[in-house]
């Protein structure tokens, strides 16, 4: 896994290198494809009618209603003490939806919430959309700030929030006050399993009171037309610019189907939350383990004891995590660990699993599948379909397989590498670069009230994603930087997930990050972020050394620094963060 | 399956009863629903686009180009010694696609074909569609007659016929030249595995040497629109009004996904053709086993010794049958048999399989689902999710879940019992009947060249099945009569009226109707009640032998009895009557 990265032999279509300016300028040439994609052509055939009867907007709702059917007695949902059927939980979201329009929630209206993964956010999934609303599940690690500042863009009506969460609600709600900002009202969600004992003002309902008051008959609102929004995501943006990631009822259809199939999961499967259903709304897991009639193991907060208890205690086959999270299994103590029932298979996106990691989940009983994707496609992307003659590979190369991003899911029309200025496709020959571009239906509707965003991100009728991958000759995609991460020093581009996945290759570290420290000579030199493993030493020498042994000697870190890691709550590094401090160092010649 | 209709305790809404002459009526209250369904909601969030990035007509199209990547080296088709991959069949059909159009075959063409289940006419299922054409698959056991109407009626530019088919086409060709109707060109599937020895003429092509024009670097035409038509299917309607059947290439997409999950068709599976590929395209299996980056197995003929035999060379999965062919691996010799590598899923749709056939089908190894569908519902519509606890049921109760048509699959919105004059649901008390009505984007675009019966099939926002259903208390439907006449033999509809239109033009034959006899192999066969003409006497020998002459065979009665038929007070036919002396005769075979 690591000697391919001595190779020099790496090309950067030309055009990679003017990116950093070009991406940050207006974007003067774009041309709308904006009109509408359906012609009348259907019509060319004589006697065909389009109407209710064949033409219904694609809808993660429907996948609700008929497993509330097909799926009736079986367990939808499991948290502590708490159990639901899909009928009960069909029963509660259409209750929820009615309680909604009651408090006066129109069509298009936003509908926030802040929470970890308790089952209020998981039937929100569906009581807003039955409201005609848009849900815009806010990250539960935000402050009271950010939390104002989102609250302000999306001009959310209601916020539903986790009892634990309640002063951070609060506190956005008086910046907004004093901002003279009408605040939405707080739904607060108690703590399950025991009465309510938290005081609550005139503006703020309880969860399951306000459920109550709705009715079962009461008739959902259907999206008009399947592009019609059903969430509102906000990607880590800066606090001036939110950037709020719009998904239609259609892609989430689509998306969760795909995902469901991605994931191998057959009818009926039993899904561990840990992943945030905040996040990208679960990866659209929350609908599509409906539309598969399985049983949602929610947990509010993830630890190695938490998900062995609940694999072996509910017969989990499939969970979702963040690489955090397989690190955090990989290492967790023998008495932590129980036996698996039968292989469970793990998805894992945002960062490639590294062999050692991977061994030891086998060994474990996990099965890994590696995603790609970005919350502008849903969540999940693209990943590499395992082929059963590559079990028998030895651990190297299947690592090598499992590393690559891999080729777009069913839901997703086409993912390529091209050149964002020519819009060329790069050759497919594992070595040049290009910047990772997807194209179909699981794309995003745009960026919320950010016109020039959203066309900036879908120039030349592709979605640009920021990142840099090469193409091997099977068509596979293999990321080797984010573009705004890649370090010039020297002329030379440098990836920091090379360099990374040197840094991770050494027994004493347990996490790294690599970013560029400014350079009056090299412009750039590469810095490393470094957490060692408990009961480790090694200095920064020793560190450099192992790199300059792994690596060209131009990507070998020139400065280590012994610290943690800032994280995102969806568990990625905060580079930005690093780089400020790698910017506060000074030049190091 | 026959004892359910000397039940007194179903009910019927009253309506039902008014239904005959109500169908067949001019249906003037009809209401246009048929405006376009997408209001620009999308477009009330700010900042938004809709373009090529995230907007690509749904088509089966995108799941062969993917499986070419994905599945590249898999075995995409075996057939004798023939076998494709995924990057070899996605060439092959680029290249066919690209001669159809050196042909001069433009968008919206219909392209015919007429072949049992042999590589040709799976590939013509991704070529034809790749042309921007339509495929229109012709029933193989066609009479020359038949075949001429429905190449008139379709219009079709160039028709792909089998070698031991030629014969009829070609017959069907001298009956349009008579008519001075421009034929299609012919396009010779030959033997495989041999040189074609075939004669040719000047209006005919080979198959292999067509595709071998074909250029692997041209541009398919991908739908405008996903809207756009992709197939033509013609149902047993009368030859004087063709009823063919038009799918989206939407619906072709999302009922093959809907397919894929409702067999529970993981990544990779194997599948035996014996349900024919020009029945509803292979119930969507065509495209759907592409989806998932299958093999599929191809058989000319079906037999159960080749069944058992491709099963255990080929380690198949999945096949789907009729209920004749169940009949047949039932009935089948010990010699035939052989065991089976692994659990085999076998879907089988048209009639509920029989306690006694489930239980031996469950005895060798097999896994049944029992599906409902019609033609215009893409074929598969409904079936009972199964739920494991049901496993440990009786046989008899199992069976009755079986016999059930059950619920909607994914990709359809709805399926419902309803009194067809009111649109009232019935109760759902499993003894009201109504006619089952179905909705949702697997519901075909309407009739071809046919607008008054499209309408009629869509009068009040539901697709009009024609069959007569109760509805259970969990919400699954059973099958309780078909509203029409049909009668199913060995899976084939064949419509009485046609069956009497010829028995009405014997010179000896005064009255005439025909109903199904209950048949242990073939489901049922026509039985012809039949008054002569005073004075004349021909036998039952004779009156087959007409029927042979001037229907498909599968169409001719087997059975005639010669009586005077009863009729109601206002002079109608009571069939009801005839079924039962039908039924009393017993089985045939």
């Amino acid at each position: 896994m690591i000697n391919y990265f001595k190779s020099s032999c790496i090309r950067l279509v030309p055009s990679i290198n003017r990116l950093h300016s070009h991406v940050t300028q207006n974007f003067r040439e774009f041309s709308r494809f904006c009109g509408d994609q359906e012609p009348e052509s259907w019509k060319s055939m004589e006697g065909l009618i389009r109407c209710q009867a064949n033409n219904v907007p694609l809808s993660p709702i429907s996948f609700l209603e008929r497993s509330a059917m097909a799926y009736m007695n079986r367990t939808s949902l499991v948290y502590g003490s708490v159990k639901y059927t899909w009928s009960q939980t069909h029963e509660r979201c259409v209750k929820l939806a009615s309680a909604l329009t009651q408090l006066g929630i129109a069509r298009g209206d936003v509908v926030a919430t802040l929470s970890p993964n308790v089952p209020a956010i998981y039937e929100l999934h569906f009581a807003v959309p039955m409201a005609g609303a848009v849900l815009c599940t806010l990250n539960s690690r935000y402050d009271s700030t950010m939390v104002s500042v989102l609250l302000r863009h999306s001009e959310a009506k209601i916020i539903f929030v986790d009892y634990e969460l309640l002063e951070i609600a609060r506190g956005a709600l008086d910046i907004l006050a004093n901002e003279d900002i009408k605040p939405p009202m707080i739904v607060l969600i108690p703590k399950y399993d025991c009465s309510s004992s938290t005081s609550l003002n005139l503006n703020t309902y309880e969860y399951e009171n306000l459920l109550e008051t709705g009715q079962y008959g009461f008739e959902i609102r259907r999206p008009k037309s399947e592009w019609d929004p059903i969430s509102l995501n906000y990607t880590s943006g800066t606090t001036s610019r939110p950037k709020g990631v719009v998904y239609s009822h259609r892609g989430a259809y689509l998306n969760s189907l795909a995902t469901v199939f991605l994931h191998g999961m057959g009818s009926m499967p039993t899904f561990l939350w840990t992943v945030p259903m905040f996040h990208c709304n679960g990866w659209c897991l929350t609908w599509g383990v409906a539309a598969q009639g399985g049983t949602n193991i929610c947990l509010r907060k993830v630890s190695p004891k938490g998900i062995f208890d609940n694999i072996a205690r509910h017969n989990v086959t499939h969970m979702a995590v963040a690489p955090t999270v397989l690190n955090m299994i990989v290492h967790s103590s023998v008495g932590d660990q129980k036996p698996l029932p039968h292989k469970v298979e793990v998805s894992t996106g945002g960062s490639p699993p590294p062999p050692q990691i991977l061994q030891k989940m086998e060994e474990l009983g996990f099965g890994v599948t590696h995603l790609y994707g970005l919350t502008e496609t849903y969540g999940p992307g693209t990943y590499t379909p395992w082929i059963p003659e590559w079990d028998s590979l030895p651990l190297e190369d299947r690592s090598k397989l499992h590393a690559r991003q891999g080729l777009q899911h069913l839901g997703l029309e086409k993912v390529d590498c091209r050149d964002p200025v020519s819009m060329k496709s790069v050759p497919a020959d594992g070595k040049t670069m290009g910047e990772i571009m997807l194209r179909g239906n699981t794309v995003m509707s745009g960026y919320f009230k950010d016109l020039k965003a959203t066309e900036e991100a879908f120039k030349g009728g592709w979605f640009h994603s920021g990142d840099l991958a090469v193409k091997h000759p099977d068509g596979c995609i293999e990321v080797k930087d984010r573009l705004k991460d890649i370090i010039i020093s020297g002329g030379e581009n440098i990836c920091t997930v090379e360099v990374e996945t040197v840094l991770y290759s050494h027994p004493a570290i347990y996490e790294a990050a690599v970013v560029g420290r400014p350079d009056d000579h090299w412009g750039q030199t590469p810095c490393a972020f470094v957490k060692l493993k408990e009961g480790f030493h090694v200095d920064a020498q020793e560190i450099i050394k192992f790199c300059r042994d792994n690596l060209p000697h131009y990507m070998a870190p020139r400065t280590v620094i012994f610290e943690d890691l800032p994280r995102t709550a969806t568990g990625k590094i905060q580079k930005f963060i690093l780089r400020e401090k790698a910017a506060a160092l000074g030049s190091l010649t």
